[in-house]
């Protein structure tokens, strides 16, 4: 059989970088699990009329086709989601009386985007996404804590740090209708671009959206405001314009930032350029940028919404935040960032003496594996020196050799060896599992 | 927007479903991991090629198609994978320079098969997977201690107790030779069809392979052959049939159901009338029986083969068995058998007194929080009653209620409230998790 090439577009991680993954995924689901969210998995496919009349529509979908049906009967009408949003929000509405609300829930699962392969885009990748979704009203409180969880999983992960950075639409729309803006959607889009294209060309979007040259620079003074703490609010103020829902969301980006700063001083900034150009938010926004990759773009986004979904009779507003795993992975892993200490969960292999003797060596396994220590057997009776080599080569900290004389097992990282009794060692805590360990990047980069 | 309906074969579970998956899949993964197994995820799509040229050609495959493809551009030549074995195969060729053999790993991840919808099977599901594949030579002890591992597996989940059953390929095709057949394979297919066509037609095909009629008896008389231990082979030798072969595969079965009646009694039994359908295995072959729901047919499956893969410089031997997760899953909640005791993570509730005090309801919830408890403060300060029927809803067990004049906490299953210190009361250790429940079945089946 040929050997079979790497598809781009398609991740996949070797055994070590795995550990990686898997340590990560575990750091999410526990983060969001300490603050009462659960986890929900959908179906990968949606009908593709739900995907084609959301949100972006220029996402690229995989339509599935059944290989054996028969002609004209091939199309299943079914496509692969490419976000977790359509299928969350299709979940709610079609179980809604099934959920108690407010509905917190967590989704860590592969969404797909048919990109041409030569762009060298992901075609498959991981996303962990966080929502409160209510019924018809949902408390804004919401828009204070979900920046936070996030934040505590950032932080427990082992990432580069981050700075969340935040925003209200009210107060950028407030802001637009306090300059005369009739158009508050485009002023939006363009203060949205402002990082893409620089001021002078927002500038003129600005003035071609209606806005005089005295609002537009008034806009670009304000989308220029970044602060750490409460004080961008005086800012804004100082600028001169005002309107009620400026007002309105002003008040509510101080507490989300006052609220950072007293619960997580140090994460989260207020920058009043972000603007998200999904047309559904509503409230709050959220983008977070990576120390050291502000180049990989917002790694953790979102914000408030006033409807995920409707069915008619309610709306489900809600806040979430999505944050792309596997893009995140990819680059540390590529910058030689983040590795694990071994490339296989095993603590200890313990060794053979003779095939005759393998039943010795499982029954010893068996006794650590009691106590909760990842174990293998040797695969051969081979000469301790190649056993020896079988664990290094894995980065297995620990070789047992059973022996009629009695037990003893050996630390490969210092070569000591030690009498051992199989019915009590433990390995230290910290052996149990693989570590896993950030470097420093190796350039520099803002 | 409609609302929408539920897709037949796409099963998604609910939120306290979804707990009772999750324990499922912890324990799997655990158990998998303290046996030194490694974690692997494939892509979710293979080329076309690789997967209509494996194993059972009548799979039903979804093909993908790029939605804004151009004329005739749209087939993307790849497929969904209909197993794990495929891929598993595939990422073996691709990564051989990159992965340690014997390479034991275990893969849980979805696949699907582009069944008619009417027939009401799963068209998406959940399976786990764990092979022990080697470079070239696969020592056989690995063939004994793979269905232990399964069996471990599935003595700690909460399913109904099941049996393993075991089997030889060389016991049978050797004592097929035995009796003078030359298409041993096509004794091989008759043997397996015994539960399902009757001893009768069976010995027909036997026949028609060109069985004399003594030998087709006595082929059927192997077939009737089952034992807890390893008095099956005196059994089979007193029919007097002989061939080297025959030899081997006794000799490899007994070595089997004597290691897991020592280390694991009553899980495994040998039936010689096991054969398994697919042509690639060499050597033990398995299949479970979970007591109760025999007509749900093998619940975990697998055995020996001498070629996962082949890249014309080494061929790659391995073993390994398949849990099909969502079948079982599917049936146990359908029986309504499996249960969590509450439908979110939270263990505890926290009270909030009125809306400007919710700032120390957050810090009574990230104080309990950092000892390892999952919290959710009250959405709203309702009455305390509605805010004790949120957590009740849910099955919470605990609500806490922060006080100027003294904090306190209420068991909600007992109704007992008690004064509590938010810097040191711990719920009791089962109340940090969901309780998984698996209850008697309903009605009784074989």
């Amino acid at each position: 059989m040929a050997r079979p090439g790497a598809l781009s577009g398609f991740p996949e991680w070797l055994p070590r970088e795995r550990i990686v993954e898997q340590h990560v995924l575990d750091v999410l689901r526990r983060t969001f699990e300490l603050h009462g969210f659960s986890s929900l998995e959908t179906r990968a496919v949606e009908p593709l009329a739900q995907l084609q009349s959301k949100g972006e529509v220029d996402k690229e979908v995989y339509v599935l086709r059944r290989l054996h049906a028969g002609e004209g009967d091939g199309d299943s009408g079914l496509g692969l989601h490419f976000d977790l949003t359509v299928p969350f929000a299709r979940y709610v509405l079609e179980r809604s009386g099934h959920l108690e609300f407010p509905y917190r829930r967590y989704q860590i699962q592969k969404v797909w985007r048919g990109e041409r392969p030569q762009e060298g885009r992901y075609r498959e990748f991981l996303q962990a996404d966080i929502d409160v979704v209510d019924r018809d009203v949902l408390p804004f409180h919401y828009e204070v804590e979900l920046p936070l969880v996030v934040g505590e999983a950032l932080t427990a992960l082992p990432f580069p740090p981050v700075t969340i950075l935040v925003n209200n639409r009210k107060l950028v729309e407030g802001f637009a209708r306090g300059v005369g803006a009739t158009d508050t959607a485009a002023v939006l889009r363009a203060v949205d671009k402002l990082d893409k294209i620089g001021p002078d060309n927002v500038r003129g979007l600005l003035v071609d959206a209606g806005l005089s040259a005295a609002g537009a620079e008034a806009c670009l003074a304000m989308a220029g405001i970044s602060a750490a703490d409460a004080s961008f609010a005086e800012r804004v103020t100082a600028l001169g314009v005002t309107d009620p829902l400026l007002d309105e969301g002003l008040a509510e980006l101080v507490r989300v930032v006052e609220s950072a700063e007293e619960q997580r001083p140090g994460l989260v900034r207020a920058d009043l350029k972000i603007a998200r150009g999904l047309d559904y938010y509503t409230g709050t926004v959220y983008e977070t940028v990576m120390h050291g990759h502000a180049d990989l773009g917002s790694v953790c986004s979102g914000g408030r919404y006033d409807a995920l979904a409707s069915d008619g009779r309610s709306s489900y507003p809600g806040v979430g935040i999505s944050l792309g795993v596997s893009r995140v992975l990819g680059r540390l892993f590529a910058a030689g960032q983040l590795t694990a200490s071994r490339s296989v969960p095993t603590a200890v292999l313990v060794a053979v003496v003779d095939e005759d003797h393998r039943d010795e060596s499982t029954r010893v396994a068996a006794a650590l594996r009691a106590r909760g220590v990842p174990v293998e057997v040797a695969p051969a009776a081979a000469k301790f020196g190649k056993q020896i080599r079988h664990a290094d080569r894995r980065g297995v900290p620990w070789v047992w050799f059973p022996d009629e004389g009695g037990h003893s097992v050996k630390d490969l990282r210092t070569g000591e060896q030690t009498p051992a009794d199989p019915a009590s060692w433990l390995p230290p805590e910290a052996d149990l599992r693989p570590a896993v360990l950030l470097a420093p990047a190796k350039e520099s980069s803002p």
